[in-house]
């Protein structure tokens, strides 16, 4: 594909494109390219990166919708993480199930469309989507989430969660999504598979189902959403239900974000997860103003819980390039070790930690 | 890339194209999305997944042609499988033995051209083709092959061919390709290595050669193949050659298809595989009807045979975009435990199974 | 993707593209299939592969650039290896340490970015530039070598650097870069971290510094370049200090080119090794023919040295598409066992090679 004003030419491919005969269908190749140093410091340990994606995903996506006619049209959507850092791609999961994400190879992971990889039909009654994509009960996570689930700043509740293998993405799903407009009324619901055998131990391991919905009304937006995937229970695991809810409200150049999440695991001994978040997003100018307070705590042993300071601001160079700064400090207790940005610190000692980056999206 | 309709806009790329100054030039961005619920069903266990490729197998790939003038043309072929339920893209295999096909790593095998990735110059007098693509012996398979080896239908001599690691395609050939029109004769012929060092004990292991050579005139087609695979002689393995008869017949909406299929393997104690299949595609307004009778059988000890009826039904909503079933059973003799869409069916036990899916092409 | 000739239509997407909207901004897909038979002959044993990347690396990419107004821009830039025999991508390397690329699997390596994976800030004064690409001290060794660092003929520099893990390229990277008119000056400085935590062993490993600085004044062209990796020193590693000196003299339709090299490992007993080469490439028509002759000697135990002559002719049948063949062949010395295109060859014995391929860029 050549381009008038390619920079270095190595390429010199000619291509005629036949226009879309359907206004309607599409083809679209999309990415990010977000790289930061990304500084840590802990009690124990600090550590300085050159990371990838302080302020949204690295990524690579090619999606694309066809006009079927008579209100119907079908698409497909494939998705997959970079580390523009060193270039590599990001791991998928096959099974929903701890054994779906082989073990890291230092690398060597190639691009996989892990963030999603998904087929649609598309009616005026909603959407029939399958394959692997967000799980309903991690939407309401991401979008109160000022830092969207990205980066140092990301609230405590998206890193603590003891939500499991489909705590964000599940594969195998099923599913049905509202249509954009039903009164203010969004949501969807998922069925997703473990894909065992019927005569395996576990063999409903990884199986489960996950429902959100929500209305939006003037500066409000209120939505719930739950989720329980099936695990045989043992010493650490068993069912796994995360329920939470998610509220904003917007007044003048800032949208106000408030969370509260619970995760419960059903092992022998069941163990409880609950967090809240509250967060802002300030436009200003060509910028943007990020802020959020976040607990996560665990009802297992000595209750550790992690409490969390989050501040950030963009500064949008384009509407595609921006580049950004993001500081937080978190506070653990109750023998909590969570650390910042690869840094190591003791228990219930604290931790900060920044990112200044550079995004782009194509 | 940006779309004049894009959905949901996370891209904002700019692309400036310039024109293909040669008509026959072109680069073409191409793939399939096909995610499928699969379920099969055996005397021991069931299973039901969402799988990936129940019609076409999904795919991304990129190909271009370049004019060189004179009659000679360039070209190349870059396509690779990709799982759609997951996100995963699919194994290689570097040098035509089981060493290079990797142990599979759950979730992290990222996109690989391995389906087809090739160079060509291509004359009026044929193309010179080099790389990685179908081996010749493969194709009568495929073409008399109603499901087209793919999902629950395909024929029984494509499951379950001795065939060995060349079975289907082969690294490291480069082959001679007929011109399109020679008075309805086609066929290609290739030559392939193992790549082994000279001094190694299967130094040859890995490394054959493969024709095809067919006629094509009016509703008859007809083609033969065979192709030879060098394996040093142990109790399992040896020189493996596979060879096959294709015959297509067209009457009104109906293509019928005959296959025959003889693989020989050289072990200490030689083995021969037999297989057979009557099939038949029937156009049927916009969708089409497939069915197909198949078998094969080894002559290794208990002399085990798979006999497999498939039919299926796929209805185009568009040029590009599909929904289908499949179902499949086969019956299993001499110690045979073949099973269908991951079920688990003990030694002369039956299995079945079914497709339901959606297939988009982009 | 449609395209207007596609020669064997398996796609049939729509594409509808907006035009950039400023002419400076283009988003731009390319790559390179370059596939090679390879014979390398030894004393020992020898091999023959169809193997990748005989003139160029197979490759393939997506680099875009935006203009942000104000003589600013951001560009970015995704550039992965190819091997076209076999249709796999290349590993990267993940923190410039050996453990940063994980054990190779047999017909697993999916594509990934590993050529070079950059975010840019391009301005009047210069470009900020981060990620994975080219190390400076790469860059002299690059240039001044007739092949290119490609196939059976690239430089003895090259292959026998003692160079170490950030030899080519250095993941984890920030770098400035002098804008292209400087008065003949250019060159850049990066520094790059290996990214371990402030309490490991070896918490410097694989972070270092790199700088090139070069003046070209009508047919000269000269270069100078030295990067640092910091090591823990044990037996066999320590810091390593490459440092080089490069020289171009064009006359007519030839180019000159001159290296020499230094590569000094601070282990317990310090080690250097030191190259020189001498090469040329001579436009004749529509073709190139190149020429090297070049050494690379270590002043370990038995001083192991090998001399390489590399013969070379590339024939243009496009601006895109060429056919080429290299010769060449070695000679060791001080218990050097080095062997070209896969061959192995006992001490002191000699080595040869030769590639005959097509390469093709789109």
């Amino acid at each position: 594909m050549r381009t008038a004003t390619t920079r270095a030419s190595i390429a010199s491919g000619l291509l005629a494109l036949a226009g879309g005969a359907a206004a309607q269908s599409s083809l679209t190749l999309f990415g990010v390219v977000d790289t930061t140093i990304a500084h840590g410091s802990g009690s124990i340990a600090s550590r300085t990166q050159l990371a990838s994606s302080g302020n949204q995903t690295s990524r690579i996506g090619l999606r694309g919708v066809e006009d079927l006619g008579g209100g119907l049209s079908a698409g497909f959507w494939l998705e997959g993480a970079l580390t523009t850092d060193d270039g590599q791609g990001s791991a998928s999961n096959s099974n929903n199930q701890p054994s779906g994400t082989g073990p890291a190879v230092a690398g060597r992971q190639g691009l996989a469309f892990g963030r999603r990889s998904t087929i649609s039909l598309i009616a005026p009654w909603g959407e029939i989507r399958a394959g692997r994509d967000y799980v309903a009960h991690y939407r309401n996570r991401l979008e109160v989430d000022p830092f969207q689930n990205v980066g140092v700043g990301t609230i405590q509740p998206q890193v603590g969660s003891l939500g499991g293998t489909t705590s964000t993405r599940v594969s195998n799903f099923v599913g049905y999504y509202l249509p954009p407009d039903v009164g203010g009324i969004f949501g969807f619901a998922q069925y997703y598979l473990g894909e065992n055998a019927s005569d395996s131990a576990g063999k409903d391991d990884g199986s489960g189902a996950s429902v959100r919905l929500g209305y939006a009304a003037g500066p409000w937006n209120v939505s719930v959403a739950t989720g329980r995937t099936r695990f045989a229970r043992t010493a650490t695991t068993g069912d796994i239900q995360s329920s939470n809810l998610g509220l904003q409200y917007r007044v003048g150049p800032a949208n106000l974000l408030f969370g509260y999440f619970v995760d419960k695991v059903d092992s022998a001994t069941p163990v409880t997860g609950r967090g809240a978040s509250l967060g802002t997003t300030i436009a200003v100018g060509a910028g943007e103003i990020k802020a959020a307070l976040s607990n996560y705590r665990s009802d297992a042993g000595t209750r550790p819980e992690t409490k969390k300071l989050s501040l950030g601001y963009v500064h949008n160079l384009s509407k595609r390039t921006a580049v950004y700064t993001t500081y937080a400090r978190l506070r653990n207790s109750g023998g909590a070790t969570t650390a910042l940005n690869g840094s190591t610190t003791g228990p219930d000692r604290s931790s900060s930690g920044w990112d200044l980056g550079v995004r782009h999206n194509f």
